[in-house]
């Protein structure tokens, strides 16, 4: 039987040298999104609320625009929800995804030799 | 003054889900063929040479063809070289990177939504 033989990316915007987006951003802003609530989202990834809020913090802090927008207050502890910039960069970055994977899934010399 | 934003990305490839080629392990086959030794290549990356004995192990046993070869004994130790396997998987792998550079260098819309 043969044996199972991908190759995998991943790839991240990183502005002035610093990570500023990837995968595990864009996973984060989908789960915002989902659950309209930074903790949930957090909590679903297995991640601290502590990492999850520093990652949005740099997004707010780093981005031309902000990312994601908090409401403090109200009977469930207050909720957040992603930007439309938010949105169009999810957007833009999984489009590069499609360009990067059609170039990977065309791949056979590499593929054939190991 | 605008900020640096740049898209950065790597590849790997997976035999049957393992990590088993990536930017590591061409740095690692690269020093071996530099030096002569998997202990120098470990030493000049600040890898321990536990795990860069696994990562030779794992290219060896789960390639199709050997990596590296070892030598035993001598005045040195005993030394290391690559084998011509490694030496086209890490071209295969340098072209593959290249053509990813090319679409990632092509790509605008995502540098300016950030």
């Amino acid at each position: 039987m043969g044996k199972n033989i991908e190759i995998r990316f991943r790839h991240w915007v990183y502005v002035d040298g610093i990570k500023f987006f990837g995968p595990g951003r864009v996973a984060l802003l989908e789960g915002i999104q989902e659950t309209g609530s930074i903790v949930k989202a957090a909590k679903s990834m297995g991640m601290s609320y502590k990492k999850a809020w520093a990652m949005v913090d740099a997004m707010n802090t780093y981005g031309q625009e902000p990312y994601v927008i908090t409401q403090k207050g109200g009977q469930q502890g207050g909720g957040a929800q992603i930007t439309g910039t938010a949105v169009k960069v999810i957007e833009a970055y999984k489009i590069l995804n499609e360009k990067l994977l059609r170039i990977v899934e065309a791949e056979n010399e590499l593929l054939d030799l190991i």
